[in-house]
């Protein structure tokens, strides 16, 4: 489409002027900076964190960090959740729990947090960067499957890219912002070739699939609560796992892998120093008394965002998938081709106006780091949200405001 | 030495009561269990996290993050200091920013907490454990450079170990329980040799060998202020350098490689997700204020344990190695050959009595994760150390007690 220049600029100007508008119809007018998404210090988190101080017990041993673990797994209604120093540290755990060894291939969605990759690699394995579905922005099951059943065999060793001849040992969704991924797709792709479910959960604590929270259907998975996220610990994130070997060994990875004993230091395998301190709990505690809150909140700052732009036409606000009930972590519009190119424009104009709005990552088959990596061919639809997805201030304070 | 039984429960039982009356006479009686080495709060921890969590800035960015690190290179007269989630994090990226590659080899003293190893092994690389020095505790330059010379060879890549056929690409001395390792004569080594010095300081903040900071003469190095050392961050550590490109770097690898820009996610190669959350550098800002008089505490503690002990004959306190001033983090006792057969007898009886006491750790190539890691075959020092040595509480405040 091409219009003469001044035509373009009035109409990005006018594009640009609208979505502002829808913005400011959802959240309100604001004369301060609107972060995307800020935590919340409301409740008990001081008197928890004083308590840790007072008593001294702020590192790794403390009572908070299995408090906080007891209500991560009776709130996701997990059978375990280990706290760890952060999300990142989790999915790496969640990596090794699921069997992923040196020189395998892992499915992971081309779009994510770098992240999802980079604990990968840490395994000393390869990620293998797949299509998302543009109904949940996660891992496309269906295109997986076909992909998965032309370029691989079975072999004794398990399933096998065909191309690479490296086993393909894992397969790692991540539910995008908030948003579950096709969990039963996945889920029946994972039993049918035996490969297991490693759930990057990192951004979808208080969001469920037919009812069920995410990060308690595959094998193992991780949350995160980093600054941004709903709830936060400062830094720190946790593994969910219903198996109660794969809990007892993340403990123990998570800790140097240091073995019991009343004085001697033996460590049966090289472990991690990833547990999460005691006083990074404390604040997860008081965190998780208001989380229920929180996740209603957001869905009601969602509706307000879905209404305010209903009727803007080539601008699509990003609704939870069929059976999810999601968090919305981040709010999202998607820009239709015509308007996509009026992204950065856009972007500009609501970060200027003091709300606070970012595009997705860089596609991870992308970065410098995995730009050889296996990658499908046919990637669209992760190519066009990469292009056209604008991510809005998503704090669920931002739902009390007055409008 | 063979004496019958009832008399070796005799002499067994005796020695521990002497060393249980030595430590009552350097610490005072207790009627409460004192720890091994216990964290206190006892100055502006309270308004730092407060402040911290009253201004939401609780994550990884914030101000206390860059006030802790201004206020560590300070101290240590590093230039730069570049605060991470613990220790072990520091050491991962210190190794890296040497330049360890995956298929390295790097020398490790057998003596250390497993990290040293571990850290090692997060780079793809190999541990190479050589023999310590019976005053320093820490790695033996002369033994090393003998060994060195005898096992490996110069090629185009650098220094090459014969037997292996790896390159060797760093030293790592661990300044064990605060004592300065030989550093005058590492250093000759890593020059001669040009291989990196990469200073696991990790227990000895505070510690200065020839008036100078440790940590402050390798290319770089790390600190650790988990709950059990001098000054703690409830988990936390440091990476320190003089070189800038170095510093950069190291902040950059500890905030997942993410370019600075406005709003866009490009990661320029794997990095990690390391860095100290604010609220644990709130913590660090107020402990640092108290460093300088703890470790003044800590080495008066240190004098009334050696006056303690100077006249119990085949017991021998640990004292600070020449040229250096240790922090003394945690003080030590090694017992003669006759006594070391009594030294679970003695840990028991200490610990009993609520003095909190403990060997050292298992030497690295004796864990399972490295026992086919290259080792030296002579480290008849270490062996000893590893079964001679008892640590004794060491807490500032034990100075403070009366006695």
């Amino acid at each position: 489409m091409k219009y003469p220049i001044l035509l373009t600029n009035l109409i990005e100007h006018n594009i640009a002027k609208t979505v502002l508008g829808a913005v400011q119809k959802a959240i309100g007018i604001t004369d301060t900076f609107i972060p995307l998404h800020e935590p919340e210090f409301s409740g008990h988190e001081w008197d928890y964190v004083k308590k840790c101080i007072d008593t001294g017990w702020v590192s790794t041993a403390g009572s908070f960090v299995e408090k906080f673990e007891t209500g991560l797994a009776e709130y996701t209604g997990a059978k375990y959740a280990i706290a760890t120093s952060n999300g990142t540290a989790a999915l790496h755990l969640a990596l090794i729990l699921a069997g992923v060894k040196p020189g395998d291939e892992v499915i992971v969605p081309a779009l994510s947090f770098v992240a999802t990759a980079n604990t990968v690699q840490y395994c000393g394995a390869i990620p293998h960067f797949v299509e998302i579905s543009r109904e949940t922005l996660g891992m496309d099951s269906d295109a997986l499957e076909s992909y998965l059943s032309e370029i691989t065999e079975i072999n004794p060793a398990g399933l096998t890219n065909k191309r690479t001849g490296r086993q393909i040992s894992a397969i790692v969704p991540m539910h995008t912002f908030g948003h579950p991924s096709d969990i039963d797709g996945l889920l029946r792709l994972s039993q049918k070739l035996n490969l297991p479910l490693v759930e990057d959960a990192a951004e979808s604590l208080g969001s469920t699939y037919k009812g069920q929270h995410c990060g308690t259907f595959g094998t193992v998975s991780a949350l995160s609560f980093n600054g941004n996220k709903v709830i936060t610990t400062g830094g720190g994130g946790a593994v969910l796992t219903n198996d109660e070997e794969i809990a007892k060994r993340a403990k123990h990875l998570s800790t140097t892998a240091k073995l019991p004993h009343k004085w001697n230091y033996v460590h049966d395998e090289v472990g991690y120093n990833y547990r999460m301190p005691n006083i990074n709990a404390a604040l997860g505690c008081a965190q998780l008394e208001k989380l229920s809150r929180w996740v209603k909140e957001k869905r009601k700052l969602a509706e307000n965002y879905d209404a305010a732009f209903k009727n803007i036409s080539g601008i699509k606000f990003v609704r939870e998938p069929p059976k999810a009930k999601s968090n919305y972590w981040l709010n999202a519009i998607i820009l239709n081709d015509e308007n996509a190119e009026y992204r950065d424009t856009i972007l500009e104009t609501l970060n200027v106006a003091d709300y606070m709005a970012r595009p997705t990552w860089t596609l991870l088959h992308k970065l410098k780091p995995y730009a050889d990596a296996p990658a499908m061919i046919d990637m669209n639809i992760a190519e066009n949200i990469g292009k056209s997805l604008i991510n809005l201030p998503s704090s669920p304070k931002l739902a009390r405001r007055s409008r």
